[in-house]
This record gives structure tokens, sequence and C-alpha cells, in this order.
């Protein structure tokens, strides 16, 4: 069953940016702006380096959380925004084929993603969704 | 010392929304769409609602981080934020005056906030801020 309702799933394909927050070692709060997509009901972002913060972070503590503006506002003037609460699972391999993907709609149909011949396998997060909460239609 | 320079103010002024992240007790993440504006070198939101859950994250672990969407793209095609790291101090009172004056950004210069006659005093978030990172020319 999928937690993710047809609006919900048009912003996160729209191009809009995933704020993704991991969480340090320390307790504290880590945030990356990413590309994201869907995969099935899942959210999926490619990561070319292993050897990023967030990376590690995810290892450690799978608990995420990410959220998309949308371009639209509710009837008080607040902009609608979407945040989802999952777990990520990271697999080994596959970054540069989803980065090319999703640079289509983050970039242009035309876009030549990533920018180098032979990328790096790199690794892909798949954020299983938990629950959904923001400003917005999402349920 | 502000740790801010001229475009990470510009673009905290702007009216761009502010992904505000807490720490859940559970040590899991927990964002907040918010308005923010400068208040001299710190980061001040309003809350009229005491009783939500990142008030009571703050007053817990006052460590947060809030990001920022900008409508540039690097040379690369990527948009670039603002990700500003700090620690927030919450003070009574203040909240409906700080909304009030953030309005005028976010929703436009006749706006009237808080929609209500008389709004609770709520409270003010103000973060210190520690560090800045992101993509585009903050440092």
């Amino acid at each position: 069953m999928t937690k993710l309702n047809a609006a919900a799933r048009q912003l996160i394909s729209s191009g809009a940016l995933a704020h993704l927050v991991t969480i340090n070692a320390d307790g504290s709060p880590q945030v990356s702006v990413v590309w994201m997509g869907l995969d099935g009901d899942d959210l999926v972002a490619g990561h070319l380096n292993p050897a990023q913060l967030k990376i590690a972070n995810m290892r450690r503590d799978p608990r995420v959380s990410v959220s998309f503006e949308s371009d639209r506002a509710n009837p008080a003037g607040l902009r609608e925004h979407l945040i989802v609460h999952g777990t990520a699972e990271l697999t080994e391999g596959g970054a540069a084929e989803l980065l090319a993907r999703l640079a289509k709609t983050y970039i242009g149909p035309d876009a030549v993603f990533p920018p180098m011949p032979n990328p790096p396998a790199g690794l892909v997060a798949r954020i299983t969704v938990k629950r959904v909460t923001g400003v917005g239609d999402w349920k």
C-alpha cells in the first residue's frame, strides 16, 4: 500500500528539489538538497560519491525526512509543501543511471548527466514512506 | 561577527521558504516549512501556537538546520540552495508582530496576517548561525 496519493506523486515527479534530512552521529540534523524521484511507491536518490556525510548518516540511522515545495498556495496565502518521513535503504550501484533519468526533469529533456564520461557506480538511497505531513492535499 | 554574507542575507530576506529541521525526542528528524526573516545576524521565526512539536523539540535540543532554495542555477544546471546550521533560542511573545512583517514579503505588501483580530502572543525562535553550507556563493 502506498502512502503517497496522486498529488504527492505528481509533486515529487515534477522536478521539485528534495530537502533530505539525515541525523549526524552526535544527534544533530544534517540537510542536503538533492534530486529525487519515484520508483514504485518509494522515493529514490542517486549518489555518485559514497563518502558523503549523508550516506554515513543513513547507514547508521535510516530514519530520514524529505521536504518538497509546491508552487501552489492555500487560501490563506501559505505556500503548499509536502513532507515525507521514511526509512532509507542504500544499495550499491545505479546512481549514474538514476541521475541521468532525473536530469531530464531537473535540468531539461536534453540534459546529459552525470557530466563525465565514466561516472562511478555510486549508490542509490531508496526511501520507504512511513508518514506524510505538510500543507496541501496529500492525504 | 556574522556568518551570513550579503548573498545569503538576500536569499533569506527574499521570501524563500525556510525548511526548519528539529530533532524529535526519539532522535528522528522533524521538518516544518515556515516563514523566516533576519533580525541582525540571527534568523527569526514566529510561532503563534506554542504547542507544536517543533517548539517542544527546540526546547529540548536547540540544534537546528534551515534550508532555503534559490531560484538560480549553477553552471552545471544544479539549483542553488543555502543551508544554515545553528542553535535556536525561544522567547515568549512577539510572534504576531514578526509574522505581520514577514507576511509583507511572503504573501504581498498588502497582506494582513495573522488572519484573526486578536492573535495570541506566541513565541519567537531566534537562531544563532553556526555554520553555512549548500550550493551557491554563500562564503
